[in-house]
Order: structure tokens, then C-alpha cells, then sequence
């Protein structure tokens, strides 16, 4: 047999317990050959818009065909849905509660994964990445199609997350943006790329950064350029502005923190 | 030649230093072919007890034969032994400590295990875990049976835990029952089991628990059935009662601790 | 084909982001069948000796022809080389900045590693763990030869790092070392092996050890040989003479840290 696609996992439970290698041994039951990579368990709990932003930013990486599984699912047991969903080449299996907003594209489909059939028997109340997720991930992994899940359903009608979205304003020849991800480097990721800088109508030489109570200048492109404890800002390996320190971190000398407001001014 | 079967890992070495990887190492330099989980490296430094829980609960949902290695070793280079522990169609290999007090069953078969041939040379006084038990587990992947490890040893001459039971009080329509293991969301995870609520004789339609100043009512069967941040009882994925707060975390909203007293009562 | 050679992945990423997963990805996109292992990814940010420390005491472990990746690599996107060395019959692959100075060896080859070809398009910056090193880490498993990846470097000019090295004064009859690691357990490992003990040439049957304002003088072939709570000196499991508390944290109790000085004294 050919070799099956990888099963990457991102959820929320943390690896202090057993819960993901429940997971792992339910695919291994199931599909004995299965290839699983661990995407990320760090997530913070219930936290759905980190994993949104994880899976966005990461799946790509991996071969075509990959199958993506995201357990992050504090409606776990109550009437939510599973949503499989086929787009860019890749499947992904999660909870319909908006994880995957960010992963949809052109000719992006999705199903609603039921398959009772495949579940562990008893059914657990509270472990749907056991009992449910990992079945049917399995499942899909083995060769079978999305589709063979459960019925179509209309990429508008799965659940989206509300994300902040950055603002330009063209007026004030600002862009206002915000902290979306403090990495384990304490780097602060904004939700600002390089298309909105672009598109800030300016002949300005210098954009400043603003976040809290300080103001940022150097713009660099790697940390090193800066010196060492200097906050700088650079276009991260995402394409996003990033607020970082060399050799420091940034979110506790500045006091980043997720959701802060930041504000990228030309002048 | 067949696909090996897996080898699960469960230690206390967390995931700061290179002993887990040494311990993959010697695995994979013995069978390469060798296909290895980690189960868990966050037990707490010899916390024996806490890894007899964690083994219990995750290694039926791997595929039958596969080989969980513990290592939880407090008594490393000590006359401890080691066990190759044959049950519910799994292996066992792990120091004789007490750690596999709850995995036995009917047929269980134990060995121990010996085998100094196969150990790596030199021997170190204080990683068996990477000297003597990977190369003994890398042996039985490779399709020899435990018996081939050494002498068999009566089950009941294995080292075994002395574990806190819960208590039925039908006179006071109560049992007593302790938190065994706290997990990542911070549920307070409980001995009692739903047997034991069974077996409380009372038409009460109210079981009320206390842990510590705080008394619980509120019994569902998903976190998000109760309000976020409310305390709620449930029986959890591993069939057991557990106090969580749905989106909070219980001990630290609770104070609870391992050991704490649990009381259910039918009023 | 035959099984790929293993390829680990030492860095200092941490496993809160999608950092690693990324780069097993991009190993995986260009090599399907690639097995990956997990070093450690606890390096502290940019601790480039941490790293060096552990892949020398962790790399031999594994089956000779493992690829070891080492990413710790404070200076990213500057002008720093790649390395690829052969040494010791395993291929490592890092950043030219001193973190594989422990690893050289007898007829050990050195390589510029470039090979922009097989690097990922667009380049990022700050991220060639992913872009540039996991390329070339599939590109070696997949058969290829260190030759390949660039010019030969003599290793004296290879980046080294000066680490502090143990020194024995025969005239005080002491041997003055330092802590070079603090592992999960709180053991204090020193860079004194038992090497520099047999150096010391006296007939005094006492050996004592000062950390601090500690003094220690038990000396034990393991942990469970000394009183629960009771400091002791031991040689570990990498043959390095350790500081360490039966069944408790040494550097916490002792507020012991990594170079701290030690002093053994013969009397």
C-alpha cells in the first residue's frame, strides 16, 4: 500500500495528560500505518481564534493531501457539528465552531462528518477527539473522500469566527491593526502585513509603530540588525508586522499583550 | 516484514533534556524500524502513583500488542526490578514500583525482566530507562514474547500500589472518595466512579458533592451545558466524576488539590 | 526503498508555536517517507551552549547515519553560514555559531552548506529552520552526501565556542568546574567528569564538593542511595559529576544555577 497522507493534530489539552496519545492510539487502532505529526497541544484552552490563526499559518507546510485534525471545542457534547473540509489541496477535520475560518479558499468543500458507524463504543460525553474526531480522521486518512462523511454543506452556512481585521485610513495616513499572537519568543504578531503598509498612500520616508505607551521606529529585517534588547519591528516569516526584541521578549519588556491596539503612522 | 507493533512511552523526564530522545535513540539504533508515542513526560518527577493512573486510562486505546514502557524510577540502580507485564492483550515493561498496580486482569502473565545482554555497555547507575529498559522494549518489538525476558514472577509478588478506594456509607447515604489526578484544564478528577453512585441505596433525587468549603449540585453531562464559569459535576471521558467549570479551571477556582477529600452525599 | 535515515531536530522554538510543526512539514513535502524525531525543543531562546551541551550528550544514541538538526540561531538572515558536518558517523546540520562545537571528532569533514535551489521560495528572513535548513535536512536524508551541499570548511574554521573548561590544582589538590546544566529534575550537572578526579593525585579518601555556601561530601553511585531531602554528588548517566537531592529539586533547594562555580577538594 502506499504510504498514507500524514494526520497532523492541534488541540488544546496540553501534554500533561494522556488525552492526546488517546487520540494518537485510537488513529494507530483504527489505521495501523498511520503517519501522525503533532501540529501543536498548546493552544490555550477554548482559545478557538489561536488555533484559527496556528492552522492558518502552518498547514501549508505540509504535503498535499495532509489531513489536519483541530480539537479545540469547548461545545464538545452539545448540538455543534463536525465539519470536514477539503480546500487548497489539504482536508481538515474540527469542530464547526469557526476554527477553520481562516483555511477555506477557491473551491473550498465542506461536509458535515457524522458516521456513528465509525465511533468508539461507548461514546463519551466530553471527548469527542477520542471517541469521534479520531475515528474519522482515520477513516479519512485510509483513503476515503470528505464526502464520505456526511452531507455537503454551503461554506456560508459553516460557523466563522468574528477576527479583528486591520484598518487603513487613508485620511490620517494610518493603519490600525492589533495583536493577534505573542509567540514563544514573546515576539507580538499583528494582524497588519505588507498589503496594508502598501497600501497606505504616503511619500513618507518613516513609519512609526505604536503600541501602549511606546513608540517603535527601527525597522529591520532580521533581529539581529537590531541591538541586542532594542524593540524593532520586522515582516515575520507569516508576512506579518511583528514586534520583537533582539534577544529579548518583547511582550514582557513592552507589556504586549493578544488584542492590544497597534497603530502604524507615516510621517 | 510486518509493521512492529508500537511502543508507547510514559516517563517523568518532561521534555527539557535529551533523555527521551536518548531513549528513542537506543530503540531506534536496536529497531529501526521501531515505531514509538509518546503517552506522557509530564508525570511528576517520581510520582509513581500519578503514572499507575495515566497508564490505566490511555493504553486500551491502542492497538493490541502494543508495548507501554513507564518509566517512573525512583529507586534507579536500587535492587528494584523490572517487569515485562503481559495483560488485556498488551505489554508492559517498567520498573517492579508499583507503577502497573492497575493494569493487571484476567490471564495476566509477569516476568522479570533481566536480559543483562542486551543492555547497553557501559551501564549507567542512573538511566535504566535508557541503558536497560529501551533495549529490552526495542527486543520485544521486534516479536519476542515477555517470557523471553526472564523468569515468570506470581502476580501477586508484584510491587503494588496502595491506592485510595472510594466508600459507600449507606447508613449516611454517602460516599467518600478522594481527587486522584488534576488535569490540564485544571477538572478535578475523581476516584469515584459511577458504580459507586450506583450502589448508594437512596430514592434522593439530589446528590450534592463537597470538596473542601464547597458544595456542588450541579451535575451535566458537558462542560457547556453549565453557565461559563459556573462549577459543574460530570462523569468524564474515562467513566469517572469529575468538578470542572466550563471555561474556567476548577482547582484553581476551587483551591482543589490530589488527595483532597470528595464527598457525595444523597439528600 | 530502504528506511530513510532518522533526522532530529534540536532547536529553541518551543513547542507553543506551529514553529516545528513547520519545519517537519516542509521535510515531509520534500521527503514523504522522512522520520523525524524530537531532540528537545526546550533550548532556551538563542542558548546556543544549552544546545551544544545536549546534542553532544544525546546524538551517539541514535543509529549511525542520523541526520541531527540543530536550529538555535540567534542570527538568522545574517551573514552566518550553514554548516553540514560528518562527524563521528552521524551528519548534523546548524547554524556556523559554535553549537556543534562538541561534536567534532577524528577525520570529522565540514561543508558550507548552500544550495539555494532547494531552498523554500519566497525566503523569509527570520525563519530558515523552515526556509533553507529543513530542505537540506530531506535533501541528506534522502541519500545525498554533505559533499553536496557546498564546499569543504576546515574545521578550525568553523565558529567554536568557548566553554568553561574544568582545571585541576594539584598544589590545593582541587579540581574548579562550573554547572553547565540544570535538568527537568533540578540536578546541578557540572563539567567536571571523573576524568579530572583520577587526575588529581592524592591519597585523601574524602572528596568534598563546595556550590555556594554549600558543602557536600556524600557520594553516591545513585539517587535512592541517599536519605530522602539529602543533597549528594554522584556521577551521572553522561559520566559528569552531578549535584543532586534523593527525591528532591537540587538547584531549587541549593539556589544553585548553570555556571555557577563548584570546587572539589581532596582532604
Amino acid at each position: 500500500m502506499a504510504t498514507p497522507p500524514i494526520i497532523t493534530l492541534t488541540t488544546d489539552f496540553g501534554l500533561s495528560d494522556g488525552y492526546v496519545a488517546a487520540m494518537k492510539g485510537v488513529i494507530l487502532s483504527r489505521l495501523p500505518e498511520a503517519r501522525i505529526v503533532d501540529l501543536c497541544h498548546a493552544i490555550a484552552p477554548q482559545d478557538i481564534a489561536q488555533a484559527a490563526y496556528l492552522i492558518q499559518d502552518t498547514f501549508g507546510y505540509f504535503p498535499a493531501g495532509t489531513i489536519h485534525v483541530v480539537v479545540v471545542d469547548p461545545g464538545v457534547g452539545s448540538g455543534r457539528g463536525l465539519i470536514a473540509l477539503e480546500a487548497q489541496g489539504h482536508l481538515f477535520l474540527a469542530p464547526d465552531n469557526g476554527v477553520l475560518s481562516l483555511v477555506s479558499g477557491p473551491g473550498a468543500r465542506a461536509f458535515l462528518a457524522k458516521r456513528p458507524d465509525l465511533w468508539l463504543a461507548p461514546l463519551s460525553h466530553t471527548f469527542h477527539g477520542r471517541d469521534v474526531i479520531a475515528p474519522l480522521a482515520a477513516y479519512l486518512a485510509a483513503g476515503h473522500g470528505p464526502e464520505s462523511l456526511g452531507d455537503a454543506i454551503a461554506m456560508a452556512d459553516l460557523m466563522a469566527l468574528r477576527l479583528p481585521v486591520p484598518r487603513i485610513d487613508q485620511a490620517s495616513r494610518q493603519v490600525h491593526g492589533a495583536v493577534i499572537r505573542i509567540d514563544h519568543f514573546g515576539n507580538l504578531i499583528t494582524n497588519i502585513s505588507q498589503a496594508e503598509l502598501r497600501a497606505l498612500e504616503t511619500s513618507a520616508k518613516t513609519l512609526r509603530l505604536s503600541i501602549g505607551p511606546h513608540e517603535i521606529r527601527a525597522w529591520h529585517e532580521t533581529y539581529s540588525q537590531a541591538p541586542s534588547g532594542q524593540p524593532l519591528i520586522l515582516v515575520n516569516s507569516s508576512g506579518l508586522i511583528e514586534i520583537a526584541i533582539n534577544q529579548g521578549h518583547a511582550a514582557r519588556v513592552l507589556g504586549g499583550r493578544v488584542s492590544d491596539a497597534v497603530l502604524i503612522s507615516a510621517s
